[in-house]
């Protein structure tokens, strides 16, 4: 699983992009947000727009939704035909928009809570936002395989024997009951969570508990009362980070006024050693 | 007079940006549609998105419009005062996206079908598109300067005499009557026309004669039946620019199917030899 880092800013156009982020995984593509001038950054970066099957946007704050119609509109001019999924409250927008601007998609769109096949699971969480907002936890399903190394030091090679324990199904072997349990190995999933715009809030914390990546708002540093405006400090994303035990914090909607903001990352490490701050079109690797 | 060419690309995002620009004149600024991504273009190039007084949309085609939302939005987190002047068919789709994502203008849009002071002349004329749609003539006004060396010639020194003249006066001089007429001078006013999305059509070339800058639409080479897509080729727009006569002719909305467009301007040339192909973020002074 690959997480793409398109706009990492905050929401006044600044040189970091506006909020955008792709999950790629083999054979299923999530948008995570969309401001303006996504699909124009993912188009001169060599990024498939139209391998996006599925668009979660976190709340209708201009900067994270108004990229969203035109990014609908291209991937109609350049025929479409699979259906995209979308999360989050946008189908007002979209259709006031499209209505307006003489377009009708040439594929479907069908507008989710959330989203679930055999391999991967979409959820959205309650974030602190001063708007309606919801994080979105994107969750591949833990599998189970079987135990090759065990089974061979028990003298156990017969593949229809196997092929039962992997099905979950108990088997005698030699006059004894084998149990599938003992023969399988649980692969975990990955687990990656995205506030959108949030204050510190333990919801958030209890809803990104151990997740492998968590990429949250840390608009500010930790001059600015960020709660006031929904949004949180650096030190409140790596308190978050730090309080729900995660793997790894990305921090983003990082607020134009800093020029340099790498003192966010800084500052981020006192609280939460495993911080990063990503750049535009940066790319994290999650490894099985 | 300066034109800043922001986005010279066609419909589907290339590595040109979307329709967009601006005309800056000392004291009032026009931006001509406003695709996705203008704002950001602007802000990241130092053109200041605050300084912009009007504003004139083509078409409701997305491209010409989606940047036009967010651009407003930015301007009242700049914290805006000043009056925004709008031409073109875009109030609904203000209104409804404004709506949609909890946003009130802190400033006031006074939607206009054209616009006129004392030194500038804003007025739409039809274009020949595929939906209903507009082309803008912005025109300086002519001034009226005194002929000082005529003046001096004939030994006319004193300024009350002359400040009569110039406020359009007849005045006795030696027992001669002077008409102002024959001493003031008319200094021609810089005309731009641009027209949006349109094929070859009377229209257009009978409201944009003698033009000293015509940015018309070139999306096409000659291969494809641009009519049909109520589009030009290069070789329609050099055709009304000869017919209408400009001074120069600006080849915009080029597809993004022409990796080397360079090829374009060589076959206007052939037709109207003061043709160029603007690239994104160049810009072209008119000289009084």
């Amino acid at each position: 699983m690959e997480v793409y880092f398109i706009g990492t800013g905050g929401g006044a156009p600044s040189k970091r992009g506006l909020p955008a982020f792709l999950v790629r995984r083999q054979g299923f593509n999530v948008l995570l947000d969309c401001g303006e001038g996504t699909q124009i950054t993912m188009i001169n970066h060599g990024l498939n727009i139209m391998a996006i099957n599925l668009i979660a946007i976190t709340h209708l704050h201009a900067d994270h939704v108004l990229g969203l119609p035109s990014l609908i509109q291209t991937m109609g001019m350049y025929s479409r035909k699979e259906k995209l999924y979308i999360i989050g409250d946008v189908k007002d927008l979209l259709n006031k928009v499209f209505e307006e601007t003489y377009f009708e998609p040439p594929f479907k769109i069908e507008y989710v809570d959330s989203y679930e096949d055999n391999e991967l699971k979409i959820t959205p969480f309650k974030t602190c936002h001063v708007v309606k907002s919801q994080g979105y936890l994107i969750e591949e399903k833990d599998k189970k395989n079987i135990d090759i190394e065990k089974l061979t030091k028990e003298g156990i090679k017969d593949w229809r024997i196997i092929r039962q324990l992997k099905a979950g199904k108990e088997v005698i072997f030699n006059g004894r009951k084998l149990y599938p349990e003992d023969y399988l190995i649980t692969k975990k999933g990955i687990r990656i969570a995205y506030t959108g715009d949030t204050a510190i809030c333990d919801s958030v914390i209890n809803s990104v508990k151990g997740v492998d990546l968590l990429i949250h708002d840390s608009t500010f540093l930790d001059d600015i009362n960020a709660k006031e405006y929904g949004h949180s400090t650096v030190t409140d994303a790596a308190t978050v980070a730090k309080e729900a035990g995660v793997k790894r914090l990305a921090l983003v909607h990082i607020s134009g006024r800093y020029k340099d903001a790498k003192i966010m990352e800084e500052i981020a490490k006192r609280t939460f050693w495993k911080s990063f701050l990503p750049d535009d079109l940066s790319y994290y690797i999650l490894k099985d």
